[in-house]
């Protein structure tokens, strides 16, 4: 069982959404209805030794980072993140400086987003798990489900690919060579792209009202997030490899360790950029939104296509094209 | 640290709460404005090996049980639960029974209150973790919070006490006793209680229309959830032992295992019952309205009375008062 099996247990097993829920499972978020608003719901749950390590993130950035996972999803629907729950299990007897980081760190994450964290829950646990929930609001442009990309659609994506999953193989080549790194400066922006990711919630509003007509964040990797969208869309997508915004420290990194910088921009994960599918004339107004107000790029790596089967063909400057496997990040995957 | 240090270290270190947030951390939900409602949010984890044990709670019974703690914070408010998020820990490779019995068990759940599982995220994890964020709507009555008790209102719960704390017993004096003192009756009630928890939601909700100014769920034992509202409301509350309505199987379960049925139900927790302060005059017609809609009983077990420093006394039948610790269930406590 995979977590694409479990979801999908899941899913047959719940009774049919009420009118009022617009978007149930299968998105960044769900979209439900409450009096006049579209409020949008989203939880992620990070577990140490298998999504955070304790011995190479900080208290500060795994708190931080706990909160922006979850804003991400909001920015993901193009929402604007409003309140977040935060439940904590950890052992007893924490060290209390630990624990002060620990929240120090979400109440920065959430300060920066201007999301209150109005509640929680305590448990003891044998590791830390860091279960969290952010709920947000549609803004003007609307909801952005997964769902929308039509063929002739650009692909688009904000910021570097892989850098957050080069900061994870940075780290695991140990702490001596994470620290080199980071102080001769390539290093910096993978290390920070791992452990205080950033959620790119004001770029997906501004996205939403670009008229983005699908969005995810990718979360899992570049193919494997892209892969949900067409699956979520019924069509297919192409994909130039020689134009993805690779992370600028990862041929540094390729040095180091030999990790190729297009699979972890591909297969790696975790690197909170919006993916999103615009029509065509779109693109231009929107990326210059994106580099003046924030200074976040927005590349054009692709187009959707008629597929009824979903599939990702990948080119290389050869202009040869290459299936590419939605496969990337998979808690329960061998 | 305990459970109330580090809540209190959260409490400081959180900025002050916007305007549209009227109720943060420290009541069983918190209570925000979204266009124009008042929602409410609350999450609760449940951690293998802590709250529960997998070799004595059926995945069903699991699934049933982290839904029904989380409506039953709704309830606490006297809200209308709506939606459901599911964060779901577990170990790789999942027995597929296992896992759908879970699943089921939450849509059971859910289905009883008319409650949507809207989304979730699934996480590898070495032991099962669950967090069920719940949110939920303010019904006519308004939104009880913790705070409001007064001089003089009536203390009632509904339901019985100890009832779940006494199933933990059963269950660890081993499988055999168990299953023999549920064939003889007396064991189902206990076992139910603590394995199927029935969150009172229909309760709080004629409990806030009926006027109650504060109300709580016991979920961590009457004496320490009392001491939760005496100290949010600033009263203190003199508590009749002779009235509590002990769980009828607790005399069954001291024969087996000497557990005093006072004590489980004082400090024993989990229960999900109602802990709710009302104006004399309400409690009459509140107790035939549950008795009669839902079959539950109300019982009076005592009065709010003015003092600052929120301290409970217990009384017996002899009428001398004795001070109450609000002693109970502390994931950290030791």
């Amino acid at each position: 069982l995979n977590e694409a099996d479990l979801i999908g247990t899941i899913e047959r097993l719940l009774p049919a959404a009420p009118p009022d829920v617009l978007a149930g499972i299968g998105d960044d978020a769900a979209v439900v209805r409450i009096g006049d608003r579209l409020v949008l719901l989203s939880t992620d749950m990070l577990v140490e030794g298998v999504d955070f390590d304790r011995s190479t993130i900080t208290a500060r950035d795994l708190g931080y980072r706990a909160i922006a996972v979850n804003l991400s999803d909001i920015a993901a629907m193009g929402g604007s993140p409003r309140y977040c729950l935060v439940a904590l299990g950890m052992p007893r007897d924490p060290d209390p400086a630990w624990f002060v980081e620990l929240v120090s760190g979400m109440v920065e994450a959430a300060r920066e987003h201007a999301v209150a964290i109005v509640g929680g829950d305590l448990s003891r646990a044998e590791t830390v798990v860091l279960s969290v929930t952010a709920t947000g609001e549609s803004v003007p442009g609307g909801v952005v489900l997964r769902s929308g990309a039509k063929p002739g659609d650009r692909l688009v994506v904000t910021g570097r690919l892989g850098a957050a999953a080069g900061g994870l193989r940075l780290l695991a080549a140990g702490p001596r060579e994470a620290a080199r790194a980071r102080s001769a400066g390539w290093g910096r922006d993978l290390l920070d792209a791992q452990c205080r990711p950033a959620a790119r919630v004001a770029e997906g509003q501004v996205l939403a009202r670009a008229g983005a007509t699908a969005m995810i964040d990718v979360s899992d990797g570049l193919a494997r997030d892209l892969g949900r969208v067409c699956a979520a869309s019924a069509v297919g997508a192409i994909v130039r490899l020689d134009r993805l915004p690779l992370a600028p420290g990862l041929q540094d990194l390729l040095r180091l360790t030999g990790d190729d910088p297009l699979d972890l921009a591909l297969h790696g994960g975790e690197d909170l950029e919006l993916l999103a599918t615009l029509p065509a004339a779109a693109v231009e107004p929107a990326a210059a939104t994106l580099a003046e107000r924030f200074g976040t790029p927005l590349t054009d790596i692709g187009e959707m296509r008629a597929d009824p089967d979903a599939r990702i063909v990948a080119t290389s400057q050869d202009g040869a094209e290459r299936p590419l496997a939605p496969a990337g990040w998979d808690h329960f995957g061998t």
